[in-house]
């Protein structure tokens, strides 16, 4: 099977991601390429005589053989640079992998945004984070993250629960669940997203992995959305590819007496784009330019989901801010009703208390 | 004396700050002015038939007389525009007054950034504000506010705490305490700072004063740093006098999950320059440049802490970027040494990697 040539190819060390391009370029096809002369591969532009002696040797096939039956054994699959479906955001990064493994769908064409942030994240954290992650999903955005514990997560979870889709980009092999309590996440995600890994099956989540893999999650997306970063943190790598690869970067900023917001913080001082709301993100991915919508219809654009009577409150504050009376009389709720109804808009942050038992919108 | 005819000349009706300028500069003290014949008045720009009415009806005459006594009375005095003293700041603004009521003392020229924000801060925006006030007060850097409750009061405390100087501008007479709960600190700003007011003595502390104060409190400072603005706060117009005044605009950015940070982070997202600590504002303000330091030495204030090893590799990137393999033959250090350092600098965020294996320190 092909696969097996693609594997091989990408074995024979020192063939980076760049060399198997040319490499693909100019034989057509890795099977090709791994049965020409020596002297036509020379003949190819970063091709050392290392590299011809390694071909010639062939350990990469007995590498391949093994890999190909970890494949078949496993629920994943390749993803050739050379299918349809291999996403083409991938062809604007300077060193696209030339394959992926994959579970789940991915889609050649697709909006995506990443987001990603601390992995040691404050509830703060969380919450923004599980907020402008829904609202991307109920926009048709899918979510791109790293599958981390702390913000990745969040992102992943809160693009799920809001219907959407979400992909994982793994530091390592895409056999491996890594952090082990995300197993039903891994799962759901392989069912109603994809996890994709450039890495061979049984590759550990090894630090130096992350680096290279931060480039594949801004690679396949439009912008990339920073959340809670440290100083020094991962997420500043992320950004740093997507600056390079001509994504936007968008970042929500934190309390300055917070250690875990200081990242993002300067990335705003640096040029990112501070993002509160999820139209912030909307309004420049091409195709989102904000639609009409009435009040309610925004509350749930901004991320709320809203009950139909809570939504009736919604409307009511849009227009005006209201003391508590005023809003029992106008909606013939219960004092009780209305009291928990707010409190939970307040939870949801659609609503905000003023002084002497009035409410706004959070606008 | 002199300020019976400053004071008379402004309370002419129809005499607003401008018009008040003009006459000043045509007969060259409101003395004149208020003595001129009618149609000497009347060939200034602005001056209208009501107004020279007003001038000989003589009303004006009654009210200075008063207020020269009520002046007497207290511990304030006028600083007339024409005074060495007044603030040369306020010669850039459209209409400044001509002249102040006055405790303590300003100075004709002084390095001043106005921190202001809203009057029902949270414990983080006191706690910012507190630790900024401080930063500018131990840089000789004079904080101007408006005396009201929660940030600018929280302002004026940490600049006197800090041993700085600190002048609040009133949105009402001089001779008024408001907020009550704030005599102490009049007294001692009187003291160690100023109290400014362009309003009559006994002047109200109504709303309607608030925004046209604003401008003076702009319009005496080098910039504007607002700090937990709610959406339609009254910072918010303070900032606005400040871009319109050619000020710099400063934001200390907040949790999104804060209703009284909506109005500085959409300030942010309009352009003020995020600001998370004081050396933001600092290196803005004319005669506070960086001072000159070594680069590893700036490294180490922007917060990276360099093993010696990684300092010598930063000041060779601080001079040019470089690709790897110049980095390696300048430093004689191994390739794996200087790999491993430069993945640990780029984690530091001092360093970025440029595409071709280049790197660069993270300016």
């Amino acid at each position: 099977m092909e696969e097996f040539y693609w594997i091989g190819l990408k074995a024979v060390p020192g063939v980076g991601n760049v060399t198997f391009r040319r490499l693909l370029e100019h034989f057509d096809s890795p099977r090709s390429a791994l049965s020409a002369a020596p002297a036509a591969l020379s003949s190819v532009r970063g091709v050392t005589p290392a590299i011809v002696a390694a071909v010639r040797e062939g350990a990469w096939q007995r590498f391949a053989e093994e890999e190909c039956r970890r494949l078949q054994a496993s629920s994943a699959r390749l993803l050739l640079f050379t299918s349809a479906e291999y996403p083409k955001s991938l062809f604007q990064i300077p060193d696209p992998p030339p394959f992926l493994y994959l579970r789940g769908e991915v889609r050649s064409r697709e909006t995506a945004v990443a987001v990603v942030g601390s992995r040691r994240s404050t509830a703060y954290g969380l919450l923004a984070t599980g907020r402008l992650a829904d609202g991307l999903a109920r926009n048709g955005v899918a979510v791109v993250s790293g599958m981390a514990r702390g913000v990745d997560t969040a992102a992943h979870k809160g693009a799920l629960v809001a219907g959407g889709r979400t992909i994982g980009v793994l530091g390592c092999g895409i056999d491996k669940v890594y952090p082990p309590e995300n197993r039903k996440l891994f799962d759901e995600m392989a069912e109603r997203g994809a996890l994709v890994s450039e890495f061979p099956l049984g590759t550990l989540p090894l630090a130096e992995n992350f680096p290279r893999r931060n480039r594949i999650i801004s690679g396949l997306s439009q912008g990339v959305l920073v959340v809670e970063a440290a100083e020094n943190s991962g997420s500043l790598i992320t950004a740093q590819y997507a600056l390079e690869q001509g994504r936007d970067v968008f970042a929500v900023p934190g309390n300055i007496t917070c250690a875990s917001c200081t990242g993002s913080n300067r990335l705003i001082k640096q040029g990112a784009k501070l993002v509160d709301c999820v139209e912030d993100i909307l309004e420049d991915l091409p195709g989102f330019a904000r639609p009409a919508a009435t009040a309610a219809g925004e509350a749930k654009s901004a991320g709320f989901a809203l009950t139909p009577k809570e939504a009736a409150v919604y409307e009511l504050l849009a227009r005006t801010p209201l003391h508590i009376d005023d809003i029992i009389s106008q909606t013939e709720l219960t004092a009780g009703e209305v009291s928990s109804m707010l409190l939970h808009l307040e939870l949801k942050g659609a609503v905000v208390p003023l002084p002497g038992k009035h409410y706004a919108v959070n606008a």
